[in-house]
């Protein structure tokens, strides 16, 4: 996945370590076998089977199992393709209950034989849906289907095709004859497919057939505008393409009133849907590559949109890598303490603890290697191989001690406690706490200034910088760090100062409506939304972008790293509205792991109605809202619906608990559905 | 090369941790180009160029590099084999002297450009004689040669082969046709190939062809005697096979007046061949897997024999693999002190410092893993996972805090001192120095016992044991842990003691007999010599077993591991001769890294007379000793030659200085001769 990105034709990959797999692998599991049975083995490697520690000769493709308590291994080598396995008996199957490790340690010493296989750590195997023997891991492709180019426009030697919107798969070239070269232009915007000098991916291809052929080209790219030009003696038909998606299903949902929200609901899900793919991605077009911060974003999407663990938790995985480990996560600072803070809502949303179990060591060797890396203070600092990043500013200083990093460590160190707790590690848990809660402190201790009302970006030689940014207050509002008057404070201060260096990019623009959305501020967010994703609208946008300033102008907007063409036009992080329409306007949101308790506190934020879904471990909290009416039907565990009201509300299926100053609270049990009238 | 094991056909790989290359790596070299040149590159994966941080659009075969100073970077991907680059230009080829790194961090921010190299650590890559672009390294295989039987007995459906001696490599089946199974059953011995149901390597083919056809089996094997089986209806001409070995060059050499010795030092250095492969490996019929107390004492031999560097590196590197340590190198703790005494004797042989500053990073990372384990008496005590092996021996016994264990500790930190040394980790150097010296006091304040007059075998629940065993008492007299008086002390209470538990590995016998000769016990040594591996001789053997019991008989001496076969009649360690002939009767030792010091001290042990050469880095050091008679030609470095005499030695070519007590020394300078007659 880290190799797909190519920038002109040339290969592009990650300048991080990237991790092999394991090559040496032992699977096993025990079984109970009521009656003999004949086992089909398929295997991806060279692989030996043992049934009860002893080995049958040569590779078997079929073994017969004796009924009783058998303890089944295969152990593969494939040093080119991660080991696999495929089992299938009547009992004995194969499935993510079986447990793998990369070394079993099963020697024999001179007695003869013994083994200390109680010394080797056995995690669950990895599975997923490779339900026949013909579906090899290796080969696994994510699905595609056809489609058709909305125009075409044919040129001498050359074909400008528009595939109507923004999209992503394989170009097919139809009736292809004829000798000599072909070149492929991709461009997310018409400019872009016409500048043959300066697009960001193009393909190349050799022509040399007298009859028409079709050619597919190998790799899928991001476009919306293809440009094809030939050789002289080159000719083509048509340009088609096979757009590829991940099999991941809509189950969340937003509809209301206002036809430009919307939109922009559907384009986020477009945008979102097209970021989606074995992992989640940055941006179609450009890098491909799984960055962290990018990632953390998608994931909260995720739980308002696809509510799909398996694409969290490879990602989780991929961004990982294996120990020891030699740099940041993406080379980042802040993409290290992301990775934490992903596992902490991936715990709150799913309650999957057996996640947190089979990944807790990665944790604590992650979170040594960062803590090693603290200053004398005790504090994180810039260290050579280190890239602070924050977010796309100009002149965003990365000098002395950043506050928005010391605020990251704090949350990261917090997850780490709740995971150490879950892995029944109670002394690290206990540790963990203890430096949270003294960098939490420090945070206030240090960067904190009364008389700027908020904290400050951060410390170099040992003083208070006079520079305030948005970053750590804004995230010390939904992070809870502030307390009721440092909230008010610092949304006076910071979040609606507008001599405070304005975001630019959707990616920190996330946190700023999140923290005014925690604030209550949803009026105000709605026309930002509008404002801001909607001006991509107006600008033509069929998916949102890495970057947008409403102050550029025309093919301005397309610029970036001094690149013509070097923005990307459908990036991950320009999809939030997804997430802050899900958790702050119908305002579903979990407060115990996997939804075993949750709150729906709706908030109109000025619409006339709203209705939605959010998905949940057990089903979708289905929800209307409008300034009189509120239906809602329950999902997993036991829901509290938070409202005010000017009368008394009714509601027949429940009981209305009045909270008093005209706020009221509705107990929503699992799959139940209840109107409320209230004004 | 850990996967080529079988066990009657079946695919029996190493039960520890295997690590699979970096699958991503940056190879770069800055070059001063004297005039424009063409550059044609061959990469092994998916890869791009650059000159001076500018790639060129898709993988170029050819480049063109301008008149000047320019970095070449190639960036390859390759999971299924080591990336690899050959280039090919009038002065920019691709050698040792390039760098690589498996995470450039050459990452851009936000001013478009910017990167962090200095963070990165380059190493040299790895290269081998791979000097056209033919020779893919993936595809890389050892040479081998024809072979032919040296008797054939044709039964009914069956051919019984005979090679004549131990031998290794492919068989091959001559005019194969029909159609039914064939079974190939090899075997070390005859009883072996014979045994079809015991023997412990076999093939199974599948014939069905007309016409009489060759095949050759896959996998090399070891064997003398081949038994091939067909089914009725299968026919089969004759069988040769392909012999395959490591392209290595005799350098060193032995002969003396004694025609059994001449021959256990032809045996060893044939029985050494056979186990000198891409690596040196532990035996060839059985494991054919890298371990590294057998991998250490094949350098040694290797350092009178081949005295090549590539294999030692390799196998060094290999037994090592990548971080995290997380177990024993093979699992067992006195495998993990070898390893660190084989990198102590390799840069005392060779002086190359380049190679440990290039592993000294995973030196420190396992000695880190090894301190990690000390108990609370800081000494080395079995853990859950770790295998204590010290020798096949019957009733070791493993308990508590084996005195062998804490004293390679001793001497691997001891060699940690010296590399951080090299490497310019000077604290670190401090550091290993004093827990050196704690050790060794450790050891002699808990294991000596004065009564004894030796170190016991262990200490349990704090108290000395009982036992005396030879391990750690022979290895003190060559470490020189022991004074002069313990020395005497040891050689009779437990060396030339019966009563102490008999050695019956050549493994051990090594350690042993190297001891006796330090103390200057060459005439019981060759007796011994004689007396054991001329046992071997005397019962047919061709090459040098894994262990002999003179007490065992006839087939007796085939079995171990509870196996009837499960003896290797061809282990590495079986040659030790090669080693004790060339250091402790032709006496040639180093005294400074790689040869730049060096003594000859002849003893002839009761022969008459011996000749042969001891290789060194530049060249082999000749020697001739008889009763009156020394000749020496000079190689590397400066070399003194000991000997006593008793009369006046005289020698025209050098300086004779008088040492007292009839001893005598004379200066050897290099590639000079000389001449002395003593008495």
């Amino acid at each position: 996945m880290q190799n797909r990105r190519t920038e002109r034709g040339t290969f592009f990959p990650v300048f991080w370590k990237i991790d092999a797999h394991y090559v040496l692998m032992d699977f096993h599991k025990v079984f109970d076998v009521p009656a003999e049975e004949t086992v089909d083995i398929y295997v991806e490697g060279e692989y030996n089977v043992k049934i009860d520690g002893i080995a049958f000769e040569g590779s078997p493709k079929q073994i017969v199992v004796p009924a009783g308590k058998h303890k089944i291994n295969i152990k593969v080598f494939n040093q080119a393709n991660v080991p696999a396995i495929y089992v299938k008996g009547k009992t004995i199957v194969s499935d993510a209950t079986w447990l793998v490790t990369f070394e079993d340690k099963e020697w024999i010493d001179e007695t003869g034989k013994a083994s200390d296989i109680s010394a080797t750590k056995w995690l669950n195997a990895g599975s997923s849906n490779f339900n026949s023997p013909a579906q090899l891991p290796s080969e696994f492709m994510l699905p595609t289907r056809k489609q058709s180019a909305v125009s075409t426009i044919k040129g001498k030697n050359s074909l400008l095709v528009d595939f109507g919107k923004e999209t992503f798969g394989f170009i097919q070239l139809h009736g292809l004859s004829g000798k000599g070269k072909l070149s492929v232009y991709y461009g997310e915007s018409e400019e872009e497919a016409l500048s043959t000098e300066h697009c960001e991916t193009l393909d190349r291809v050799d022509v040399n057939t007298q009859e028409k052929k079709d050619e597919i080209m190998k790799l899928s790219k991001a476009y919306r505008f293809v440009n094809v030009q030939c050789d002289e003696g080159v000719t083509l038909d048509s340009v088609s393409m096979l757009y590829e998606y991940a099999d991941v299903k809509e189950r969340g949902s937003f509809t209301c009133n206002d036809e430009e929200i919307n939109r922009i609901y559907d384009v986020s899900k477009y945008t979102f849907e097209l970021n989606t793919r074995e992992f989640f991605i940055d941006g179609i077009k450009r890098d491909r590559w799984i960055w962290s911060g990018d990632a953390y974003q998608s994931y909260l999407m995720n739980y308002y949109l696809y509510f799909d663990n398996e694409t969290v938790k490879r990602t989780t995985y991929a961004l990982r890598g294996k120990d020891p480990v030699t740099g940041h996560i993406n080379t980042i600072m802040d993409y290290t303490f992301y990775w934490f803070l992903g596992i902490y809502d991936y715990y709150l949303y799913t309650g999957d603890q057996n996640f947190i179990a089979q990944n807790y060591d990665r944790m604590k060797t992650l979170m040594d290697y960062v803590l090693a890396r603290r200053n004398k203070d005790g504090l994180m600092e810039w260290m050579s191989g280190d890239w602070i990043f924050i977010d796309w500013a100009a002149g965003l200083s990365k000098k002395g001690e950043v506050s928005f990093e010391q605020l990251l460590l704090a949350r990261s160190l917090e997850t780490m406690a709740l995971c150490a707790n879950i892995a029944n590690d109670t002394d690290a848990a206990t540790q963990y706490n203890t430096l949270a809660a003294d960098m939490r402190k420090k945070l206030f201790n240090i960067y904190w200034n009364d008389t700027k009302q908020a904290l400050v970006h951060s410390r170099v030689d040992g003083k208070q910088t006079e520079n305030v940014t948005r970053y750590a207050n804004m995230f010390s509002i939904f992070f809870d760090y502030f307390n009721e008057q440092q909230k008010e404070q610092v949304k006076t201060s910071v979040l609606l100062n507008d001599h405070i260096q304005k975001i630019t990019t959707p990616y920190m623009r996330f946190y700023e409506l999140e923290a005014l959305c925690a604030l209550g501020e949803q009026n105000y967010v709605l026309k930002e939304m509008k404002d801001y994703w909607g001006g991509m609208l107006k600008l033509g946008a069929t998916s949102f972008w890495e970057e947008y300033n409403p102050d550029k102008k025309g093919a301005e907007h397309y610029a970036m790293y001094g690149r013509e063409f070097g923005k990307s036009l459908c990036h991950a992080w320009g999809a939030s509205p997804l997430y802050l329409l899900g958790k702050y306007y119908l305002g579903v949101k979990p407060t115990a792991p996997g939804y075993s308790e949750y709150v729906v506190e709706p908030n109109l934020g000025g619409l006339e109605w709203m209705e939605g879904k959010v998905p949940t471990p057990q089903g979708e909290i289905e929800l209307y809202v409008s300034t009189n009416e509120i239906k809602i039907t329950g999902a997993a565990g036991t829901g509290v619906l938070k409202f005010s009201s000017r009368s008394k509300p009714v509601c027949s299926e429940g009981n209305v608990e009045d909270k008093g100053d005209g706020n009221y609270e509705l107990t929503v049990e699992k799959e139940k559905s209840y109107t409320v009238n209230y004004n």
